[in-house]
């Protein structure tokens, strides 16, 4: 596989609303996506984006808060009360070609493939297997598609 | 202050050799720098370019493990044997000019301005004022300066 972009930073929050007045208030975001539930991961979701290169789209932050009581983030925010960081994410241009790739390797995946935040494909792939990091492989969504956040 | 650039995330590693195999090997990466020692942190330090959009440079991973006995990372590794994400840093144009906001808000700074792996001016903010992440405050390289990293 060919290293893609790096999507985003996942980050665990308690509170997306506290975190979009620090994002905002403190960290000068300017664009601050609208929140939305994910509810298949058991999480609430708010894209932050940061400034690429030259006017273009930079790494995004994805701030991602537990919705409702069996949510997988609960764990974490036990052990990380302030929040932190959760994840990251690489684009890759097609998700089940990445997901044979890793598969070869022996590379333990998350659970099936299955529509991420930014409406594309994405699987996640275990720490341990990935130098101690939650890693999120997503397709790079195509020109044309219909995705906002 | 105005977000920045989100320049690289921080990623701790028991063996900058065996992770720049993993990046190389298993994620595709093709400009890995060469590895550098910062005395003055107590890491050596190896930069993973990742693609940005249409061509750009995109967020780095920095990689770091620790440089003798004193590190600041022994910690950290203790904690996370396999290594992990252990800080993000973001740009601004001028570093006196975002120290002097931070301190306004009343956030933690560690230790005086200094020089960084890219050879400009950062401080560090405590992650207990940051949502609970580790991070790192860079001025911009400006164009035409010597840095290679």
């Amino acid at each position: 596989m060919k290293l893609g972009r790096l999507n985003h930073i996942g980050v665990a929050t308690p509170s997306i609303a506290d975190s979009i007045a620090f994002y905002r208030d403190v960290m000068g975001a300017t664009k601050i996506h609208t929140p939305f539930d994910l509810e298949e991961q058991g999480v609430k979701v708010c894209f932050v984006d940061t400034p690429g290169e030259n006017g273009t789209n930079g790494t995004q932050i994805e701030l991602i808060e537990p919705l409702g009581e069996n949510s997988t983030l609960a764990g974490f925010l036990a052990k990380n009360p302030l929040g932190g960081q959760h994840h990251l994410c690489f684009e890759v241009p097609d998700i089940d070609e990445a997901r044979s790739e890793f598969e070869a390797l022996g590379k333990r995946i998350l659970g099936p493939t299955r529509i991420g935040a930014h409406g594309t494909p994405i699987f996640f792939v275990h720490p341990k297997d990935m130098g101690g990091m939650l890693t999120e492989i997503m397709e790079t969504p195509r020109e044309g598609a219909h995705w906002s956040n």
